[in-house]
């Protein structure tokens, strides 16, 4: 069996530096122990390991494709996936036992769902989406929405959707005119077209549950006439049986990754016979939807560390086992060759995409545990760790997806000419990717998230609150001597941000929005170096104080000393790139207003 | 017809920046002038417009496969494609009359080829490697041989292939095991396995010219005992019938990208019956060899120029055509979309993209250029241009294929969500684009190149050459007042390069030859910005001429100044990193020698 995660790593990931127990102090959780906990992550990765990971290639080989007639065709497995999943309650996990879950944190419950993604990241997708639209109508829904669609849909026989997409609106939400027409009957007959629709109608589930986005009659223009109502594909009746509620699947997009992944394009209404139900009030759809979508923002970002890691075991397994070439100072071609983790540029890339993979899951795990803090505590405690949550979302979902893009890249290099051939999984994984920084806002819309919105919550306290959070891991860091240059190196980086944010609100104070926000992608890329510092820095440091206590109870102390070197590595070769970044930044040449389109010529 | 290219900016780099015309004042080029050379370019854009453009795509969809029984099945239009080309001169054009050439200069055949490639890449490497392989035997093999293979090569019917790659050798050269044994009548006889031959048989040429690399018995260890072989896959008989040569095609390997390139697994003398013709002297097949490599680099860098050119040309073209989103200071939502294109961060993503396109094909033509230089000088001049394309030769190949992976993705970026899906070129340009940086000789390889060899080459003579060469243009830069301080910014990045090469030089003094080239890599990016910005600022020098002089004959202000423009954004937006870069390089600790290999874990 192929690695494709390691189970070393995550267990450091939960216990050692992000302290999933202390969550069980909350009531929530207080039925579960550290035992139990690992015991849950263990049996998720006998799931992937049995029935996901063997999939991988045979999933991008028989690509979920349209049939024709309204329905996607899937490979056979996937159902099987879905259901037995569903069964180990890898949907409805996280839900509280009155809806049928398990009651588990986030923190646990993204973890399995972790080595999901690293062992099949196209069928993870049908998983995410359905507790995603399951937890949209348990929050918002009414007593009978939630006891009719939330427990076929744990039961994974029932698909939820996210249809938010239109084709000619894109990003751009508040351009959304798929329309929904008031009834006497209280429900709401919906037409319109959805593009982009990721899970949808294909033939390993029943029913489907699409959380949809569309405009009431007479709605206000812009993102503040939006509704959200549930359409399902077959709709419940009074006496049991369902009837067909006219949503025509149109076609599946063929993509260049993920191709396991039914991608479909929704038509609602043809036959003006769809039927729609409000979930809560109307022209707040938007404000509902964010939720699942903020939830499906750091999804996305850890599934593409989670991709990221796949390749990169997949990376080290082939340079431990290759031998090819000599050192360089070995001038005797008659010497065997060396095992290609030898050669220090094969080292270089493996330390980067071990940085980049492992950083970015450990700051997704850092997000799921603050949402479950948020949910375990009230008042200003509460209040503080969401906003710490909001300006960490956007930085975990563009840093894994643009950088893990490139540690995919290393991946293939790593292998030669054989990584670019389908005999090998990288360049799967490098397909697979590139979704992940278009999904549920792009890289650029992630990006005008944080400097537009997040870094001014409440005149910036998001951005002082994290900075507190860091400072108060620096304390501990710079305790120990060999940290301690990279904890002053870090120190320097928060100043160099604080400067760079003045910099900028200049333009935001003389009322130029435009200029203020045009670099926030250059700004995004800095955020995302500092903040996988400050991981790093954290891991290395509870690595330290395992070394100097001499506590190697789960892990090796190689396994620890690894940890330092990696982050000594991102330092030395990542890090720099921040300044860079900052000096674009702080550059007062405007080059991006151009209106002669000529110039592009 | 969707644009693939600038045929604008082609000229502008042909006649304005590189003034080709200089080279038709050597002999072999004195029956050229520039309206000439201006007319072969306009034939090879409407063939590849006809011909090769509108099968892109198809190729993609209909991949070349193994057909079971030794040969690779192919599209029915590369055999249109192969034969059209030849009949127009585009595989033997650069050859002398004497060899049935047009005795066109490189870079004019080049430039040619650059269309193509951004046309349909995957058919322009059938062209490419018949072309490096009827100049290898034109240099060095006999009067026969060159009569025998080269005319049907340049006719289009034979391919001609490299055979350099071994299963269990990889990238390293000198561990090659392909056998040839003496026989008394004059030829070898050769047994051996070779992989990743491109443009292997396939079922669109009706013989094969392998130009192979084996050992013959006895023969030196290492690359100094490797000699260059011609193997047919039928060899001619003194009768002019053809007898199979035993040259077995055992597969094609199926890849992420270049779908439509033929990528071989060829076993020779399986029956103990493969000929083999020797070329030159025996054991300096390396050498020989390397002429055709350093070609193919340097076309392996101006292929990704072009593929990234022609992912820039479509997602411009949709960036012009896309509606969506607002400004970010307009607030009123019932106000048209605008634009994409006038959106800061798409703006941003296409200078990037021009940046890299344009100025890595500027490089490559530089490099096409000094070629021609090199064969048409004698003596100590033909010393300088030899030593500045050594030089270059790795960094067109590594900047292009590197940088031109990321342009390649910020075009899938531009398109949203349809930039994944395979109805939009800019994926399959993304995934074609990524063998670029596997093809001849990795970026780890290339890098040791440039830091171990080329740097050294004659005490550094070569790095002198450079720097004098890129001062000299900087004197004319400075006399702009607009583009001063960017020609002191491009000093002081020399001066950098400069120091850093110091540093690096340290531990080669003290023999430590390992660290010296550990971060050879990481120099190669340094030295790619560095390299690039010369040729911007080579090119925003000769627009501001033109604005200065109000010439513009063949290009619009507006094209001048957005090459001024497009400079500025590449010393804004991209150059900053050279001192990260610088930084890295700098820091003495060294990261990347680690013997416990747990610590990867």
């Amino acid at each position: 069996m192929a690695r494709y995660t390691s189970m070393d790593f995550i267990r450091f990931l939960l216990f050692d530096v992000h302290h999933v127990e202390s969550l069980f102090a909350y009531e929530k959780f207080s039925h579960l122990d550290s035992e139990q906990a690992w015991m849950i992550i263990e049996s998720a990765k006998q799931f992937a390991d049995q029935e996901m990971h063997p999939f991988f290639k045979i999933f991008d080989d028989n690509p979920a494709t349209y049939d024709g007639n309204g329905g996607v065709k899937t490979h056979p497995q996937l159902k099987k996936i879905i259901r037995g999943a569903a069964a180990q309650s890898w949907i409805g996990g996280a839900a509280k036992f009155e809806h049928g879950g398990m009651q588990l944190p986030e923190m646990i419950f993204n973890t399995g769902h972790h080595i999901f993604q690293a062992a099949n990241n196209s069928v993870q997708g049908y998983l995410g989406l359905s507790t995603g639209a399951a937890d949209l109508i348990t929050s918002f829904g009414n007593q009978k929405q939630i006891e009719t669609y939330v427990p076929p849909i744990y039961e994974g026989r029932w698909q939820g959707t996210m249809a938010l997409t239109e084709p000619q609106a894109g990003s751009s939400l508040s351009d959304i005119i798929t329309t929904a027409k008031t009834t006497e009957k209280g429900y709401y007959l919906v037409k319109g077209q959805k593009i982009f629709i990721s899970g949808g109608q294909h033939d390993a589930a029943e029913n489907f549950v699409h959380l949809t986005l569309a405009r009431i009659e007479g709605a206000p223009a812009g993102v503040k006439g939006i509704s959200l109502f549930i359409i399902p594909k077959f709709r419940p009746t009074e006496d049991g049986s369902f009837y067909y509620n006219d949503v025509h699947c149109a076609g599946d997009f063929q993509k260049m990754g993920q191709r396991g992944y039914s991608t479909t394009h929704l038509s609602f209404g043809d036959n003006d016979d769809c039927q729609a139900y409000l979930v809560g009030e109307p022209h707040k759809g938007l404000t509902y939807m964010f939720q699942m979508m903020n939830g499906a923002r750091i999804s996305v970002g850890q599934c593409a560390a989670s991709v990221a890691m796949a390749a990169y075991q997949a990376s080290l397994q082939y340079c431990l086992e290759r031998p090819q070439g000599r050192s360089a100072s070995e001038k005797d071609p008659t010497k065997a060759p060396t095992l290609i983790i030898n050669h220090a540029d094969v080292q270089r890339m493996l330390f980067t995409q071990k940085s980049i993979a492992e950083g970015s899951l450990s700051l997704a795990l850092e997000c799921s545990k603050l949402y479950d803090q948020v949910n375990g505590t009230t008042g200003e405690e509460k209040e503080n760790y969401l906003l710490l949550l909001e300006i960490l979302t956007p930085i975990v979902k563009t840093y894994a997806s643009e950088q893990g893009s490139r540690s995919a890249s290393l991946a293939i290099q790593t292998l030669g000419g054989y990584g670019f051939t389908t005999d090998f999984p990288v360049q799967q994984h490098y397909r697979d990717l590139k979704i992940m920084s278009l999904y549920e806002g792009t890289t650029g819309i992630q990006s005008l998230d944080l400097l537009g919105r997040k870094v001014n919550l409440q005149n910036g306290k998001a951005v002082k609150l994290l900075m507190n959070s860091i400072n108060n891991d620096l304390k501990v860091s710079i305790e120990f001597e060999n940290l301690t240059p990279y904890a002053n190196i870090l120190a320097d980086e928060l100043k160099r941000m604080g400067n760079v944010l003045e910099h900028l609100s200049s333009y935001a104070m003389k009322g130029d929005v435009e200029r203020y926000l045009s670099d926030a992608t250059i700004f995004m890329e800095m955020a995302g170096y500092i903040i996988i510092a400050w991981q790093w820095l954290k891991m290395a440091t509870i690595a330290a104080q395992k070394i100097r206590e001499s506590n190697f109870k789960s892990n090796s102390l190689s396994f620890y000393q690894g940890k330092i070197h990696t982050m000594e590595f991102f330092f030395k070769y990542e890090l720099p790139h921040s300044e860079a970044c900052a000096k674009t930044l702080e550059d007062v040449n405007t080059l991006t207003n151009i209106k002669v389109y000529e110039m592009f010529q």
